[in-house]
């Protein structure tokens, strides 16, 4: 098969031997397959990916169909259209994707909205009501809201009955954020706007600082990026006033179980949502597999809403 | 003052000596108050109030203004528009209500929409989520829905991201439960419309008979009215096969502390979506309380859609 393959920071698309998937997994034919910060930052040589998961083959997520499964595969078999979670290796033709990381895809959704599902909204699903316990009527702050885990946060917050204020530096995002039903904001409007029950921190330790500030009593705060900066002057009074929660995560390298159980959790609370058109995934634009490097400076670029995504065709 | 009395069997609005607000109390002068099923049961004498409430003075709910506050009071002064949860006494022209189990009134819900907002959301609530645990993507299955509490659940529900089968013996209120936001069913296609992860019983052991040979593996199933019938012939294979939960309450005769828990978690999370317009309460008609004979008569005959209420002009 042919993979996207990092050399020298610099992406190309190559032959590779195929995948062999295990008891476990399925053997998928990729379709389309999401970009995401951590495959630039796996490009940068600054996020190894776990054991077992080769270095220079990015992608943690794909679309696809399954074409070979594991002997104790029980869940689905060849031919059935699956998106899913993976620890690296997902921009190629073909990946070995462990079932319990799998979801059906929903009629709906086309292969290139499945391939930028995964990683993105199990992300934010985990980080919203998993580790921030959002609840209907929260007041929740997204902080870097255009990008593809903020997009996918805005909606799972509105569908779930909360207010939420989406912050993104360029305004020209405003009105497809208030299009999915937040309040759009600038990073310097963001205290104004709150207090907020949750905070989902995408940005990093500046946008953080001033979100910590706008907590309501028994705030909840969750990190997931922090490109803009990693490093936090924390009042804890602050925190302690406030009676606030601060929590930091990845989904990458949890255990094979944990992203398990984050997968069914979104299957079971997101897709249906999916099904009847409340949450839908958003693509900027899509890219041959062979256009990976383009793909990748296009995100570097910034200025997006929602996904990039590489595709088989 | 005047009050609604109950005289064997029957309502008249007589004199009756104003209530003596204790110093965690607000004396209301009343607004509105809604009828429920209890206070029809009280009138047959099927349902004494908690011990320090009136016996023959109905009303577990009421809007109003608040017109003195004890000394302990805290949260709320004269002139306050208040709706408030009560043990009874609320169809009266005055009433004593605790702070703890008063909310403010949004600025976009009138006096009557108010008198009926307290008892059948605060049960809806609490029921759906505190003991049912609905979450987002949850199916659910709403009996008797076309009620008080039944169109506050559907509502409920629905904002909440969940898929909402509302069940109504009368195929004229249907539609108004679909614009609601549920798929309208007649009990008999409850079962084919299943399964449900989460059930909301406010009929009876017939109903919920058939509602637990359609729940999900894990499903959740809580009942709140039982006007239908309390005896139910249960299969606990059935129970353990679905690895379901079946639980069963009322409100009224809680303790103030877990009342005022309710309360609080009502304002918090509904009070935000009344104020946006994406909960509303739903009033069939109002009557003078003088006429609260009539309108008890026409609780009895069925066949509305959510609340009736008394109100004080």
């Amino acid at each position: 098969m042919n993979a996207v393959v990092i050399s020298d920071g610099r992406l190309s698309w190559q032959p590779r031997p195929d995948p062999v998937p295990g008891p476990h997994d399925l053997l998928v034919r990729v379709q389309a397959a999401g970009i995401n910060g951590a495959d630039l930052m796996q490009r940068a040589g600054h996020y190894p990916p776990p054991a077992g998961t080769p270095a220079d083959q990015p992608g943690l997520e794909c679309s696809g169909v399954v074409e070979v499964v594991g002997d104790r595969v029980r869940s689905l078999r060849p031919g059935d259209r699956v998106m899913a979670l993976m620890a690296g290796g997902a921009q190629a033709e073909l990946a070995a994707v462990h079932e319990s990381h799998a979801m059906p895809v929903p009629d709906a959704m086309s292969p290139v909205e499945a391939g930028a599902f995964p990683e993105a909204f199990c992300t934010a699903h985990d980080a919203l009501f998993t580790q921030g316990g959002l609840a209907m009527g929260d007041r929740v702050l997204v902080t870097g809201a255009a990008g593809g885990v903020g997009v996918a946060a805005v909606q799972l917050a509105v569908a779930a009955g909360a207010t939420v204020v989406a912050s993104a530096r360029s305004r020209d995002r405003h009105a497809a954020l208030a299009g999915l039903g937040a309040t759009p904001a600038t990073p310097d409007e963001v205290r104004a706007r709150g207090p907020y029950d949750v905070v989902l921190e995408l940005v990093g330790a500046p946008s953080l600082a001033t979100a910590i500030e706008a907590l309501a009593p028994w705030g909840r705060v969750v990190v997931i990026g922090t490109g803009a900066g990693s490093r936090l002057d924390l009042d804890l009074g602050l925190l302690m006033r406030s009676r606030a929660t601060l929590r930091a995560s990845t989904l990458r390298n949890r255990s094979l179980e944990d992203k398990a159980a984050v997968v069914r959790r979104v299957e079971h609370h997101v897709l249906p949502l999916v099904a009847r058109g409340a949450v839908r995934v958003l693509v900027e634009d899509a890219f041959a597999f062979s256009q990976a490097q383009a793909a990748y400076e296009r995100f570097a670029a910034g200025a997006k809403l929602g996904k990039l995504v590489l595709t088989a065709v």
